[in-house]
């Protein structure tokens, strides 16, 4: 479909346009994003910025950029949407960069996994009258760089966005909508909400996951034996996460820390009850468990999130 | 294909066949190599044991057995082959029934996910002249129930058979020629071996998946609020992995306990290691640890057991 009938949008409103975007970072979700605006017709300009010459060459092969730049603060220029789609670590130097060329009424945004770090690394570096609406499009795959992004990424999935109080409603219906073209369901609330809620249903899955996968490495050096291979007994679904990208997850463990921290103490406490059931064979506390757990697959399907 | 033109086991030896067989148990497992051995014409009489009416009627509709009883004595008389299939908790009372009725030559076979548990409680009542071949397909889905099978699980699979030292080569070589059938790459390995690799690779990987999928929704019940929609992000892989059957799983984690309290020492080592980094903000630490297990990913894919 293209912006012209705008029948994506149907039920939920017009549908959103921008002038000049310039996006920030060009991974997984970046690009992602860059091709579902140009899929439906979203942005007159797509400006994008990376850190080497090698992805942006990548980039323009791609074609999903009207321009591409290594300077941020040239992106931004004049754009009437800036999205953050850097690790996190690289936010607050960012911000300060583009600062001074952002224009009255610009939204700036993001995609990244913490909100909570995002405001207070961002906020204090823009002027007044730009709108700044911190947002999550929780989507993903495995696979990072531009040539891993494809525009259907977002369908089905939910956003969240954590607008600041006081936030311009406009702006946040603007990038709310963005999403909803995306096939996402949009929901508000306070960054450290979205911060807890992420701790336990992502962050701590894959510091599990990369954990379990170092363990079984050394396990498999030590024993000189095949341990991976035997991977369709569960492993592979942790492989799978933990193949993640790294720079991305060292910065989203950094700036979430206290709630990573406290997710990995009530983790922590219930594995050592499980541990506990084992060593003395409590057979009805482990089954019970199980049963239990079973019946939260059910709540995912039915969410159609599996 | 049929036992007939047996191009199924093209390179790997002749087709096996077996006049009778018996499967204890009737499982994702179980009714999988019912309908394997039904599909390619591997047997002449399948006779299925299972606990309840309810699943015996289950079965009689879905077609797959030739007799069905809920007595595994009844079963397992003059069978050329009996397979337990049943949670592991429930192999030394069978056993004990079928012994008296076992015919001199019958190979017993089991698929079990621990195997030095399966030998202790098994073996002493065999009779001799019966050959004992342990073994363990490892492949499963989250599904459970005679339902939930199908012949073409085990194709592209490892299979671990781990016979005592001096069990019969040819009743061996007809266990392996029957998973290879299905498709599925055959190891022999010492039992010990098989409870240490699958300790990490399986049954650790589902214990931390039933703990965090519980974590979360204890969360989910505090904070009133929803948890499980944003499972995108990593948990929805876990949860399928939680929603696994809880009497199979229960017995694994009481068979398999010493290696799985070996593991998840080593496990909670790493994790420590890692919540410590977090802690202190030791980027470096976290960055290689997620570098590295990317590597194992992609051994896996290379294996081809993604």
């Amino acid at each position: 479909m293209t912006a012209e009938t705008g029948t994506s949008n149907a039920g939920s409103g017009a549908p959103v346009y921008f002038d000049r975007v310039a996006l920030i970072g060009i991974g997984l979700i970046g690009s992602s994003l860059a091709r579902l605006m140009r899929r439906d017709r979203l942005a007159g300009h797509i400006a994008v910025s990376a850190r080497t010459h090698a992805t942006l060459d990548t980039v323009e092969r791609l074609g999903f950029a009207d321009s591409t730049t290594t300077d941020p603060r040239q992106a931004a220029a004049d754009a009437d949407l800036v999205v953050l789609c850097t690790p996190l670590g690289a936010y607050a130097d960012i911000a300060a960069a583009i600062a001074p060329v952002l224009k009255e009424g610009a939204i700036v945004s993001d995609v990244g996994s913490v909100k909570g770090s995002v405001i207070a690394d961002v906020s204090p570096h823009l002027p007044d009258g730009v709108h700044f609406v911190p947002g999550h499009p929780v989507a993903g795959t495995e696979h990072s760089g531009p040539e891993a992004g494809f525009a259907e990424l977002f369908a089905g999935r939910y956003c969240v966005l954590t607008p600041p109080p006081g936030t311009d409603a406009a702006a946040i219906e603007r990038v709310a909508q963005l999403w909803r073209t995306g096939g996402m369901t949009v929901e508000t609330m306070a960054a450290q909400h979205h911060d807890r809620v992420l701790a336990i249903t992502s962050h701590l899955p894959h510091l599990i996951a990369y954990t379990i996968v170092g363990t079984a490495t050394d396990l498999e050096d030590q024993m000189k034996e095949k341990v991976v291979a035997f991977s369709a007994g569960g492993f592979r679904d942790f492989t799978r996460i933990a193949a993640s990208d790294p720079v991305m997850w060292r910065d989203i463990f950094l700036n979430n820390r206290d709630e990573v921290l406290e997710m990995l103490g009530r983790f922590s406490e219930d594995l050592t009850r499980l541990q506990r059931a084992i060593r003395w064979g409590e057979g009805e506390t482990l089954e019970e468990t199980f049963k239990r757990t079973r019946e939260i697959r059910r709540g995912i399907l039915a969410a159609k999130q599996a």
